[in-house]
């Protein structure tokens, strides 16, 4: 495998091969500095202009464009002199493995690129190092939650994204010829995690594309995202799942502040706070009031029962100011804002919760209705019908009491390091954009 | 968190709360047996009919219905006479969480239950202990692969599914209506894991659904299916890719034979095999003449210069006897019955291979062609115009050599155990099933 940059201290005064991008050429009277990039960090190359035996080396770079890839065997020393980690490669061969043509912007200052420009051409934007550093980071962080449930006996499923019926929610569906009928992307794992309860699978995970048709272009919405979603049985209340999802974000932001914590500083100037447990909590119509009383804010009145993105980004400035804390829970939303499936208790009073961070709900969580007699009673006041029959028969034979949440990860990575979704998604999907 | 079966010996001689399904009621004269049941295993509930303080538990046992859930407190304890682990639960109270109504068939005897009958009670079906395992088991061989991924600086993304344009291969592509537009559903993540290489990304790997629209109906085949998709950079040929994935294999079923490997071999009766590296290699051409020879087997005059099931059954009769492996990989198929981003080498030799696996392709895996120039020759060649367009705008501002493969989870799982896809599958998806 190939070396990359931040393992090359390793193999100091060894003859190396190292490849890269070609990130600058600095052609010097006597010396020729060139810095070759890899996703993990940036080397020089240094090629004297008085050794004779480099002219061929010279003619090779002379004739390179930046960002083109080359492939370079050599010998790797120390020079304090050299600003990038004080060593340098100094070349005895170099292949070039892709010649670049001129590229569209500089992925270096995206100030005043498109957005638009820069998703038509991402793989050059993902270039950029805020961006490359985005993914890794993302990686990271779903590596830790996954290995969080793995230790506490969670099973991996994958639940199938082709759907006979357009269920669940009011958001749209996109339907899609399937043969000689109709089927639909589906919205969310939701109906199958409780499958998996009902098929007493105990604790599930899956982290998977959801679809949404939903025609709204904001800074945070998108036709596809990834969303990591969990469900498991045996639960007492929802305080059971609202714990897990502590503990959940608790270990996978303390892995990415482990590993990225300085860089995010750095490079996004965003501090990465690990929260305790547990996160404070409030009730809906106590936040309506504390809203009131500190922001004037009120709720309008269609709202009411439930939040909306101002409330949002008001519940987080509370959340800081209140609890010193980023994070806050709501609970007690109006059960006709919320779908059929969350249980209620004997009054009606929904139980699940709403998780704001940073501004942003993040989490939709809920003890599930596990019943079939009160979640049939349910779906018929919703005005759900024929959509959730097949659905319904999974609490006929026994099922355990469950619940679980999920959380959108483009969402999570997004306010993680402060950017928009277009900018966080691998690739963007919304509207207007199917390409590349 | 619930305890579960196999923690339960930390608990001896405590005061426990175990939560689980009613396995079974045995009701003799003096004394209630009843087994409890959880994903991972069976304990026995004991209830002494001379304990007058035991009327009530008595009463609710009598009226419930096995697969019904439960939640008791009690007393666990040691008893050499039980034969399930030599424990059982003496209980104090007992919650009825859920009352099953009687099941439409026996999931513990799946003989003669018609498969279409399993899949439309799915949920049932998986409550068999076989079904139950196979899960489990799935899900650690992804998560030890993904870990081996990990550790060597592999970043997981997340690829759009929503595509737009019906592009890559021959196989049928799902169309839906996009607002006013159309798109498609990813048959492969395969053009963007490449865009990760033009990126710079480096090392990259997916796990995630691919849908392809065959109207087949097949043990192996299914409309959507979950895909180990990975892509490297700056490899030296196809040989890079092939060790990768002897590694990546090696470590999946290092980690099951490990955790499950008594249990494969009593519940599925299969042997887990760890490979050796390297994997007997063998070139299509040697391959029909061997197979010619040892099984009078002549490849059909249209597979020529490729496989076919049968061929596929044989080479692993042939892997084992010339090679004792369950592995074979097969190199120097025809450029013109693979896609056209494998790579070719001067003589026009394609730089792929498939893998084989107990007689069945688990894997098709290449040097990708990252030459602008080549690719687009080789694109046109094949036929393919618009629709690729936009992918080979991905080469021409620099891009290294890189190459990848990707493993069909559920394929894997099925072979693994000996199931059918049908039976492998979470919830299976073809071209008569859309339901659950």
């Amino acid at each position: 495998m190939k070396i990359n940059v931040n393992e090359l201290n390793n193999y100091l005064d060894q003859e190396i091969t190292f490849s890269g991008f070609v990130d600058a050429i600095r052609d010097k009277k006597w010396v020729m500095f060139v810095i070759l990039r890899d996703n993990t960090g940036k080397v020089q190359m240094t090629i004297e202009k008085s050794d004779e035996n480099n002219q061929k080396l010279l003619d090779i770079m002379t004739n390179l464009t930046v960002e083109s890839t080359v492939k370079v065997t050599g010998k790797l020393v120390s020079n304090e002199a050299v600003k990038l980690g004080g060593i340098e490669i100094i070349p005895s061969t170099i292949e070039v493995t892709s010649m670049a043509q001129p590229l569209p912007f500089d992925f270096n200052n995206l100030d005043g690129v498109l957005i638009d420009t820069r998703l038509d051409y991402r793989w050059l934007d993902l270039r950029n190092e805020k961006n490359m550093l985005a993914r890794q980071i993302e990686s990271t962080m779903v590596q830790a939650m996954r290995e969080f449930l793995y230790n506490n006996n969670f099973t991996e499923i994958h639940t199938p994204k082709l759907i006979g019926t357009a269920s669940e929610s009011g958001s749209s569906v996109f339907e899609l010829k399937y043969f000689d009928r109709k089927a639909y992307l589906a919205q969310s794992p939701q109906f199958y995690k409780q499958m998996a309860m009902a098929a007493g699978m105990n604790r599930i995970f899956e982290v998977a594309p959801c679809f949404r048709a939903e025609n709204s272009n904001t800074n945070r919405h998108a036709t596809e995202f990834t969303s990591f979603d969990l469900e498991f049985s045996y639960i007492d209340s929802y305080e059971d799942v609202m714990s897990l999802e502590e503990d959940l974000l608790i270990a996978g932001l303390t892995k990415v502040k482990e590993l990225y914590g300085d860089k995010i500083k750095e490079v996004f100037n965003k501090e990465v706070i690990i929260p305790t447990k547990p996160f404070p909590k409030m009730r809906l119509k106590d936040l309506y009031q504390e809203l009131h009383e500190r922001y004037n804010f009120d709720i309008p009145e269609h709202d009411i029962g439930d939040m909306n993105a101002e409330a949002e980004k008001l519940t987080y400035k509370l959340a800081l100011e209140k609890y010193n804390s980023e994070f806050m829970f709501i609970v007690d939303y109006a059960a006709t804002k919320r779908p059929f499936y969350h249980m209620r208790d004997e009054n009606g009073v929904l139980q699940g919760y709403d998780l704001i961070w940073r501004g942003t709900e993040i989490t939709s969580g809920s003890q599930r209705e596990h019943r079939f007699d009160e979640l049939a009673k349910n779906a018929k006041e919703k005005g759900l019908g024929k959509d959730v029959e097949f659905y319904l028969q999974f609490f006929k034979y026994g099922c355990p009491p469950h619940g679980g949440f999920a959380i959108g990860v483009d969402r999570l990575t997004m306010l993680l390091l402060g950017l928009t979704i277009k900018e966080t998604q691998f690739l963007f999907r919304g509207p207007n954009r199917l390409e590349p």
